[in-house]
C-alpha cells in the first residue's frame, strides 16, 4: 500500500521508502529522530559506497564496541566522545547569552555525594603532586556576585587517575569537594595541579584512534559543576594552557573561554597566605558567570 | 597546532575539527570513510538537537544491540537490514546493465555446502506445504542460453523457518539444493510454496520496529545465487506477489523485477508431467539474466 505509492526500494528513493514505513509510529519524536538518522545514514552510504567487506567491518566494530561495555566501562560513550558527538550534544543543549561561562563535557567520573567543605579546604588526600590554590568569584551576567552557589569540583590525581578508577589505592573522595559561596560570590580551595591523562584506550575505540593516527590524551583540567536555583547549571572544566595536549584533546572538550592561567608562585608571603608550606604553589584564578535559567521548551 | 589553525571545537566547525585530527592516518580509505561518517553524524545531531536524555537512550540502544550479538545472533546486521542499509550497500555494489537480473539481500541463512542434485529433484525433505515447481532459463543479456550455471537455491519451510533455525527438527539441508544448467540454460526443481516469516524480533531491533509501528515480517520468497565464471554473481530472491507483506518487507528486499507469478495448476496432465501426486501444485516460471563480470575497480 504505502510501498505502491512510493514504489519499492531503489538506490534513489531508499531513505524515503524506509522512513515512509514509520507513519504509524506512536512516538512522534522517535519518528522524527529516525527520519533524520536514516536519511543521514543513507547519504553516508551513498557517498562512501562501502564494499560488502567494509560494511561487515563496520558491523564487527559496533559489535566489539557493544561487547566491551559493562557496568564499569561504556565504550559507546567513549566512541561518542572521540567523534565529537558528546561535545556537540552538549553544545546544542547549552547555548547561552554572551558573557556567560561555557559548558563542556561532564565526563564519566562525577560523583553525586562528594563531601561539602569550608572554603579554603585542601581536597588532595593522597599528598601527591604540586600544591595549587584555585579561586575566583561567581556572578550573574550583569556582574553581580551570587550567594549560595554550589561549586562541585573534581579532578584526577598526580598520576592521572580519578579516585573511582583506583578504589583501594587512592583515599575515598580524593580530589573532590563541594563548596558554597557567601554573599561576595567568592570561592577558594586547595588541591594539586592537574596532569593530562589517557581515556581508556585498550578497546575498539582505542584501536580506531590508533588507526586514525590520533592519541588518547586529555589535557590537564579541573572539573566543575556550578549551580544555583534560577540559573542554568554550568558543567565545565578549566584547562592548563601549557599542557602538551591543549590543542588536541581526544574528546574535544577545550574551549578558548575555559583556558585558565596557572601561575607558579614563590613569594613567601603569598605562599603563607595560601596556607602552603612552600617553597612554591600554583595559583589559578577563574571566574564563573551563570546565565539565567532558560524556560523549558 | 592544527587546533590553533582551525580553532577549538565549536557548534559551527565541529565536524572539521574532529576530522582534522585524522591527518596522520595511515589508512587513507579509513580516513575518507570517517570523514563522511563524522560529517553526517554531526549534521544529524545539529538537525535533531537531541536532549542529553535522548543521547543517552541512543547509547543504551547501541549497547543493548551489542549485548544481543553472539555466535548465533547478529543484531547489528538486523539493525542494518531494517534501516535499509544492507539493501543500499548491496545496491551500490550491484549496479548492472539494464535487462540483467537485479540483486537483493543475501540474508543470514545461506549454506555453502548444500547438496547438488539433478534437475527436477524435490528439495523438500519434511513433506510439509504445497507442492511447487520452479523453472525457467538462464541467459546472458543478449538472450543466449548459458550452460554450466550453478543455481544455489534455499527457502524457509511451510512453518516459516530455515533448516538451520530448527536443527534436529527439520531434516538437514531441507529445502536447499544446487543445480547446474545444460546447453539450453534451463533449470527446474520441485519444492514447496514459500510462506512469509518474521525476522528475529525479541531483541532491541524488534523493540524499535514495534515503537515505530512497523511489523517484522518478510514476504514469501525463494533465495537464489546464480553464478558462472565470467559473469557477475547474482544473489537474489523471487517473491510471491499475493503475500500480505509484499509491499512492506521488513528488510526492503522486494524489487519490482523480482516479483514472480505463482500459478495454482490443477490440469491433471500438467500435475503428472511435473511429477506430483496432485490434485494441484504451484507453477513458478522465472528467468535469470546474468551480466558480464565487471572489471575490478
Ligand atoms: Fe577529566
Ligand atoms: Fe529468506
Amino acid at each position: 500500500m504505502e510501498a505502491h505509492e512510493l514504489g519499492y526500494f531503489t538506490e534513489e528513493n531508499s531513505a524515503e521508502v524506509v522512513t515512509g514505513r514509520n507513519k504509524n509510529a506512536s512516538d512522534q519524536r522517535l519518528k522524527e529522530i529516525m527520519e533524520v538518522l536514516t536519511r543521514k545514514l543513507h547519504e553516508a552510504v551513498k557517498e562512501i559506497e562501502p564494499t560488502q567487506e567494509e560494511w561487515f567491518q563496520a558491523i564487527q566494530f559496533l559489535t566489539k564496541t557493544g561487547h566491551k561495555c559493562d557496568d564499569w566501562r561504556q565504550e559507546f560513550i567513549l566512541l561518542s566522545d572521540v567523534l565529537g558527538v558528546s561535545m556537540l550534544v552538549d553544545a546544542v543543549n547549552s547555548r547561552r547569552p554572551s558573557g556567560a561561562s561555557e559548558n563542556t563535557v561532564l565526563g564519566p567520573f562525577h560523583l553525586g555525594d562528594a563531601p561539602e567543605y569550608e572554603m579554603g579546604h585542601n581536597i588532595c588526600l593522597d599528598e601527591k603532586g604540586d600544591d595549587m590554590l584555585a579561586w575566583g568569584k561567581v556572578t550573574d551576567v550583569e556582574g553581580n556576585p551570587l550567594e549560595g552557589v554550589k561549586i562541585d569540583v573534581w579532578q584526577a590525581n598526580d598520576e592521572g587517575f580519578y579516585d573511582v578508577q583506583q578504589k583501594g589505592i587512592q583515599p575515598e573522595f580524593n580530589l573532590r569537594g563541594v563548596f558554597r559561596t557567601g554573599p561576595d560570590g567568592k570561592y577558594w580551595f586547595k588541591a594539586v595541579k592537574p596532569k593530562h591523562y589517557s581515556i581508556p584506550a585498550d578497546g575498539p575505540v582505542g584501536d580506531l584512534l590508533n588507526r586514525l593516527g590520533r592519541h588518547p590524551f586529555r589535557p590537564a583540567h579541573l572539573h566543575y559543576i556550578v549551580s544555583k536555583d534560577g540559573y542554568d547549571e554550568l558543567t565545565t572544566h578549566i584547562f592548563d594552557p601549557d599542557d602538551p595536549y591543549i590543542d588536541s584533546d581526544s574528546v574535544f572538550g577545550v574551549k578558548k573561554s575555559l583556558i585558565a592561567d596557572f601561575k607558579e608562585t614563590s613569594d613567601p608571603e603569598k605562599v603563607a597566605a595560601a596556607g602552603f608550606d612552600g617553597p612554591t604553589y600554583w595559583d589559578v584564578e577563574f571566574d564563573f558567570v551563570l546565565a539565567p535559567k532558560k524556560a523549558k521548551s
